[in-house]
């Protein structure tokens, strides 16, 4: 990784709209160093042929108009399908051969997503891949304090995390869930987080539709109204009951975000072989067909809505029923439906630090590894929990995740490509050391070996004396130790004193209006 | 994996030539399965576009006629090349543009390997790839035991394990150095072993020309004379000096080997910016440039002589100097090499479970993963190291050996590429199935389930309750449980008992005739 891909941050935090108190906040902000969101410069990996992709594109096209999706507890999506041509018996939606898809055709292929401070925003599509960290997970767990329930102070701390990892573009969403906070409070305290802890863009509340439109409105207190009017400053996670159900909650929310033009990733959520088909073509067909339909959808709600097309799939143990990661038949299925974005012309998320494993071990590092590669070879352009993932999504790992935040300056690395001009030739250099020679000392290895080699932050590389001396930690030990070390060097970035307050004062009095929910 | 990959060896491994110890043997041998070569059903990922690999093609024969190459200690070599038109000054070869190339195109592009048994034959070139173990290492590691030097009876060990892992094709060849054992004396116990521990093809010993040779011998006792002079029943590593030199005991070896028609992997072994260029297309220059010469060489020696055009190759810490793996680097050296092998028409042999972790940890487990990947998309027709990697090379662990060979799995998975026949489409699952249905209990699942997914021998999936009352292993503690088990059930393949005698005798004979060497 090149020392000039990396943003330095400093200028761009600072505070806008002035005033003393983001004048003091500026002269004391730290600057954390953020690598720009990745853009490749190699080619994807392409594994279906022409064929396959046209003869699942065509199952697909079936599946819509012969058996059909169903849009459930929504009336108002059922009229939007009636008009736009579709036939619909009871909350059955038959979609003609070929309308999702023309429908398809207004989203963006690529689009801006703001962050607070500019030199952090993200472009999402075309060659772009951008990395966000682990969502979801109810429980969290470290070396010290093992496994238990998530807290607000654990979501606190993968949020600092987050925004103190250099390789990591996104802020994300439930970076674990906060389960000492009702349930119907949640979001705010989540976007409170997202907003004031960190500056990289974030994701918003899907949970319910009036907590979309929390997400909404908090994003005008911290961006301004206009600017949230004509800019999309959130992507939030919007998720396909597979096979084939949309349901009234998640297209609530849909609704809400497609119609304040703010970004949302419309994924189907696929154990295969539970379901979706136990194939891989079958699995990528069902895929198609529920993208097909959901990005539609989208664009039936407001045309030109930010949209990424999403396949989070996996394979299945079929003597336990678990879910598995990192394994063949979900690298070929994120391989092909990468291809079938690409052919839609729409932004695509997939991949992750998948992990079946309980531990920071090795099986979770082969898992992950195996699974990052094949996003980053698939053409993924928005990865949602690239790091911190553990044991199937359950658990948040505070070592994993900065175990795997490092591991993503390699997929930085892979995507620059092989530099062929004179200086990568390095004929000069072969010229002057000649057969039997050393390279380190020559002039060309002086003069490219600060920037020729991607750089470990955790790994151990040290002579196995030493290494032994100080310990003969594993990974998970040396993790253990960055963890406290990055959230004892924390500091906030600079924000204005006015909307944090006026941020603050909205969340006060939202949750006053509502009882405490726990279900 | 489908079932009827794995190819059930009991039959092939019968002992030819008759006999009354042969049929008792028959009768008691148990039958280990093991998995066919892979042969790739997907594309190659191709990292360099047609320019670039002119440019460095371009540059590589700049090297060889204007650097030169040195072959030292070596008059013959000198005289050969002389002879095939290079302008020889000193131990100093200039190979005329163009010849190099010219004088590989003899050797085959791809050729069978045989072995003992004739099911595990393997066909080394094209679309396949061969699954070699870890290879040259002077320490193992395991849990029980930590870190120390190797003996004869690691190796046995090692050799064992090897017969015994399914995804494994090929036995290797120094899976561990014997540090018990005279040096001059290693490569016939370590041939010995392969030959009466595994029926898996086999390397031979090129520490020495004496040794190469030996082991010819001792392959025409096990193969016959006739079926030695006639075909390959060993594939053995030569490396190169990298910048540039071919010393003349490798070479000796060499000359051995492609005399007898045995297969040779030339290689460099270079850690790049210290014996090659700091840049990535600096190191393919070279590496092109190296194994050119190398590979001419080996047809000077006799023509349609069968060669791999290997690349071992990694990046390097700045900071500490030591070699580091899984980098993103190392991958675009190793996607770049195979692009450069498939032009010249030479199998490819590169990648690994690489790794410079001093434990089989998380960090293990993410280099070798990455290595893994970029090796099978690279296009990698042997693959020396697959299993067994710790530590830089400097350990062979026993629990990493059977973590990777697990992963080896997920190679053979990738590599069937996507099935879209009626099957695979599962139409007829999608309309059974519908919306809001599952497809765990659907007749297609219960056709498809059992070859649908690849299903791992080591890996941890169980509830975590389960999981926790089982004493919450991680991966090394389930491999240490692993090794142990295959250790105990391990029985040999059945072998003829005049070979086994006639081995023995050459090898008490050999040893006999000169004194122990530690040196």
């Amino acid at each position: 990784m090149s020392e000039t891909d990396v943003a330095e941050a400093g200028a761009g935090r600072r505070a806008r709209g002035g005033g003393g108190s983001a004048r003091r906040a500026e002269r004391t902000a730290v600057s954390f160093e953020t690598a720009r969101y990745i853009e490749r410069n190699i080619p994807n990996f392409e594994i279906l042929n022409e064929e396959a992709l046209q003869i699942i594109e065509h199952n697909a096209e079936t599946v819509l108009e012969e058996i059909g999706v169903n849009f459930v507890e929504n009336p108002g999506a059922l009229a939007r399908w009636r008009e736009a041509g579709a036939d619909v018996r009871g909350e059955r939606v038959h979609i003609p051969r070929g309308l999702a898809r023309q429908l398809c055709a207004s989203a963006p292929g690529s689009f801006t997503q703001h962050a607070r401070n500019p030199a952090r925003n993200v472009e999402i599509g075309g060659k772009g891949l951008v990395l966000a960290p682990v969502y979801g997970p109810p429980f969290v767990r470290d070396a010290e304090g093992g496994r238990r329930y998530a807290t607000m102070e654990d979501f606190r701390n993968f949020v600092k995390l987050g925004y103190m990892s250099k390789w990591l573009h996104h802020s994300g969403g439930t970076v674990c869930e906060p389960t000492d906070i009702p349930v119907n409070k949640r979001h705010f305290d989540m976007l409170l987080a997202h907003m004031t802890l960190s500056d990289k863009p974030y994701m918003g509340s899907v949970t319910e539709p009036s907590r979309a439109a929390d997400s909404v409105e908090m994003s005008k207190i911290l961006f301004g109204d206009d600017f949230v009017d004509q800019n999309t400053v959130m992507t939030s996670l919007i998720n396909i009951n597979s096979p084939m159900t949309f349901d009234g909650i998640m297209m609530g929310a849909l609704e809400v975000y497609a119609q304040a033009n703010q970004a949302a990733i419309i994924s189907p959520f696929i154990v295969g072989g539970a379901m979706a088909p136990v194939t891989v073509a079958g699995t990528l067909t069902q895929v198609l067909a529920e993208c097909l339909a959901g990005v539609a959808y989208s664009q039936l709600v407001r045309k030109g809505a930010p949209v990424i097309m999403g396949a989070f799939v996996t394979s299945i143990d079929m003597n336990s029923g678990a879910p598995t990661f990192g394994t063949p038949e979900a690298a070929h299925i994120t391989y092909g439906a990468g291809q079938l974005a690409r052919r839609l012309g729409l932004p695509y998320r997939s991949g992750g630090a998948f992990c079946g494993s309980k531990l920071p071990d090795a099986q979770a590092a082969y898992e992950t590894a195996n699974s990052l590669n094949m996003a980053l070879l698939a053409g993924v352009n928005f990865m949602l929990h690239a790091c911190g993932w553990l044991e199937g999504g359950l658990v948040s790992s505070y070592e994993k995740f900065v175990m795997d935040a490092d591991q993503l300056g390699c997929l930085h690395g892979l995507a620059k490509g092989v530099a062929v001009d004179a200086n990568g030739q390095g004929m000069d250099a072969i010229r002057e050391v000649g057969p039997g020679g050393h390279y380190l000392g020559c002039e060309h290895t002086q003069a490219n070996f600060k920037s020729a080699f991607w750089r470990t932050d955790l790994l151990d590389y040290k002579p196995f004396e030493t290494w032994e001396e100080e310990g003969a930690r594993d990974t998970q030990a040396l993790a253990s130790a960055r963890v406290k070390k990055m959230l004892g060097d924390y500091q906030a970035p600079a924000l204005d004193e006015g909307k944090r307050e006026a941020l603050e004062a909205y969340v006060a009095r939202r949750k006053s209006e509502m009882p405490d929910a726990f279900l």
